[in-house]
């Protein structure tokens, strides 16, 4: 394809790519996964919009707003354009229960959506255009992912965040139209803001990243629509983006397949707000729960087996926080035995004081079983009459092997705005998501999700 | 010192430093340092004001700007203080003409003053407090620099954007009254957007970095005002600053001799708009302006002898651009020996294009001598009659050893105001430099700098 010219670098095969993509060209199961994305989006921005991570930020970044035309997923405040792009990508991860493209662990869309609902509050903006972009920045945030994983991301750096500013830059310039020179500089000028570290994580500042991925990925593409020149090789220079922040990189990733191969198809839906190595595990005792017939009190032990991985992980007896739960096996299986559920209300802080689950977490034991192939889990319940039950999982819910259904999205979009927005009407944000190529004006989709606006 | 007990951190100790600093504990030699910086400061953001990039930026960033409440050095616009920030960081450094710290080559002032400046038109703040705060954001910028170069700049890390953003979030955290803990979590804020790539050097995204470092650093400090946590090791943790962005660390410079040896000493600010390595090679051409008397088209050959580092950066006899010509030892020899000056419009597209200077530039050849120090350079004319006159330079002016003196700082304050924002009062201006730890409210010197607003 005329994109893999030998003479040109990745990067500006890379632009060469977004700007002579046409939305023919963009296979029909590629369209409909970027509209599972953006379901699942809405729904963890909607599930995060109060976390005290958000509540601090809109507080602090509202006084700074320029025009408020941009609106903020489940809250009523509005914001500039800029700002907004900000707050709902920090919404969005806030959990870390959005999704994972599968080969980096990158959440592709946080960054990205966030970025095309907030030009679409200032620019018009058809749902066709908007899904094509998002196509088209995810495969540029995921390749160039790809083209630094897995050095880049053991090194310690949050993928999303350092990735994901290419991803907002690709699709924002996209929507703008820029030639393949300007999208390069907007390659280019999301190079020079690319940052995050792991460090950041389980602290607040981790969403700072995030959301910076989504805003100055737009500020890149707004740059290089001006004619704000960025570097002519952002990602493979000397001292480029491949180079300093990774110890090996593959460039090859970047172009191989452009066109024909789609990331977005590696992308996956979290059902559970909890490290996706728990899958299995929350899946295994969601069963239990249905077949369990026996008081809390007379369980004498319950034994979850699985890869090394899932212990070194997961291996946490005294997890404090909610924040802390969601890598905790033993509060999992303690909390999803009891409730029969695991959602954003079990991994609270005050789901972990709970002194049910306190007692029942401390029955919990986690073996080494390397049979286990990764993704799998075996949970076992002892009772205390020397009876046995148990649940074997091989595949669990939310792989690539076993999506998570469209059903089950526009549930979790639903329980999650009970959660973080309540009273707000879902109904027709979910219709509109699923037939948002046939809306004229995103700008109506993003509305849907906020509240209405507390100003006259 | 209590700052370096045992069981702190070094992030830990270099907020408690930040904290509990008192203006007493600030010789007075580091505080006149500081007014020498921010004079240097508005001379060369006055000086870069009207490049091309900043109008860019100017135009791409006006129409998100929340209350146009700060000055915009040099120009009649206004914007919030965040948006102000970035401008005036990147105004200040566009050309390189900034300020240097020698052990690290951070630009220190860039990204520091504009955060004070830019909230002191929200807040009322007093010279002295500004002044004090903006030595300890340079401490904590240039330790956090000492601590991770030379690995940090050689890895492709363009150290004035990394380090600055923590030397913002000092700076502020300090102007804010955080408390220690506050304080490090404005530094943890501040490393989740720790970003910049050699790469972006010679392209207008070096300015994204650079002013993204003064507005990020002074996000970071106000959210951690409102409570936004940050990590608890944000450079030393294992996925922190030092680790992932340097390969080799030493942190115990961070917090050696923190209070009584102090880095704004270890500052210099630059006599000419050209690469740090080419200041003798213009001073010997200065002189050889005034003892020449001859037309340059009877100059038969000029011999440039140096270093071999010399070579090596500037042998560029081909430069198209202004930026080019920065880096550019022929240029260099051709344009001050015809002119007899370096300054700003020495360096423009322009002055390349000069035919006369094209012509002169084609007789320079560099020779290495490794007998001279770095520092030191020989520039020998030799005539068609066969004379020769020799300048040999062996401590450049500029340099830590022959500082640039108060005088000259505020000739070069002038003649760059007179280049970037012509008919400014800079009398008013550098009185109110020299005197600001005597201001009330810091807004009024910020104003001095900027042009009357065009609105009413």
């Amino acid at each position: 394809m005329a994109q893999n010219a030998p003479d040109r670098t990745p990067s500006a095969s890379l632009a060469h790519f977004i700007t002579t993509s046409r939305w023919e060209d963009v296979p029909q199961n590629v369209r409909h996964e970027a509209k599972r994305s953006l379901l699942n989006f809405f729904a963890t921005a909607l599930g995060g919009c109060r976390d005290e991570a958000i509540e601090l930020a809109v507080d602090t970044l509202s006084s700074f707003s320029g025009p408020r035309e941009a609106a903020i997923i489940g809250r009523s405040e509005r914001a500039d354009p800029l700002t907004a792009a900000f707050l709902n990508a920090a919404s969005a991860n806030v959990f870390d229960f959005d999704d994972t493209h599968v080969p980096t662990i990158i959440h592709p869309t946080a960054p990205i959506a966030p970025a095309l609902f907030a030009l679409g509050a200032r620019r018009q903006i058809s749902g066709r255009d908007l899904l094509h972009a998002f196509v088209l920045g995810v495969e540029a945030e995921c390749r160039i992912g790809n083209s630094v994983s897995p050095s880049h991301y053991r090194r310690g750096w949050h993928i999303t965040a350092t990735c994901g500013v290419f991803g907002a830059a690709a699709a924002a310039a996209k929507i703008l139209n820029l030639d393949a020179r300007r999208t390069l500089w907007a390659l280019g000028n999301a190079a020079a803001q690319s940052a995050g570290l792991i460090e950041t994580l389980g602290s607040m500042a981790k969403s700072i990243g995030v959301g910076n991925a989504a805003r100055n990925g737009l500020v890149a593409a707004l740059l290089a629509e001006k004619g704000f020149r960025g570097p002519e090789r952002p990602i493979e220079g000397p001292r480029g983006f491949a180079a300093v922040m990774s110890d090996k990189a593959d460039l090859s990733r970047i172009t191989d397949g452009l066109g024909t191969s789609w990331e977005l198809l590696r992308n996956t839906y979290k059902p559970y707000p909890c490290g996706v190595v728990l899958n299995p595990v929350v899946d295994a005792c969601l069963d239990l729960h249905r077949r369990l017939d026996l008081p809390p009190a007379r369980i004498r032990r319950i034994v979850v087996a699985g890869p090394p991985l899932l212990r070194e992980r997961t291996d946490r007896p005294d997890a404090a926080t909610g924040r802390e739960a969601q890598v905790s096996a033993q509060h999992t299986v303690a909390v999803v035995l009891l409730g029969g559920a695991a959602g954003i209300a079990q991994y609270t802080d005050a789901a972990v004081r709970d002194p049910a689950v306190e007692e029942l977490r401390r029955k919990v034991v986690i073996e080494d079983d390397v049979a286990l192939p990764m993704g799998a889990a075996r949970v076992t319940i002892e009772a205390a009459d020397g009876s046995v039950i148990t649940a074997h999982v091989t595949e669990a819910r939310g792989s690539l092997e076993r999506p998570t259904t469209d059903a089950e999205l526009e549930q979790k979009l639903i329980s999650l705005a009970e959660y973080g927005c309540p009273g707000l009407e879902t109904g027709p944000l979910i219709d509109a998501l699923w037939s948002i190529e046939r809306s004229d004006d995103v700008r109506q989709v993003a509305e849907m999700a906020a509240k209405r606006s507390s100003l006259p």
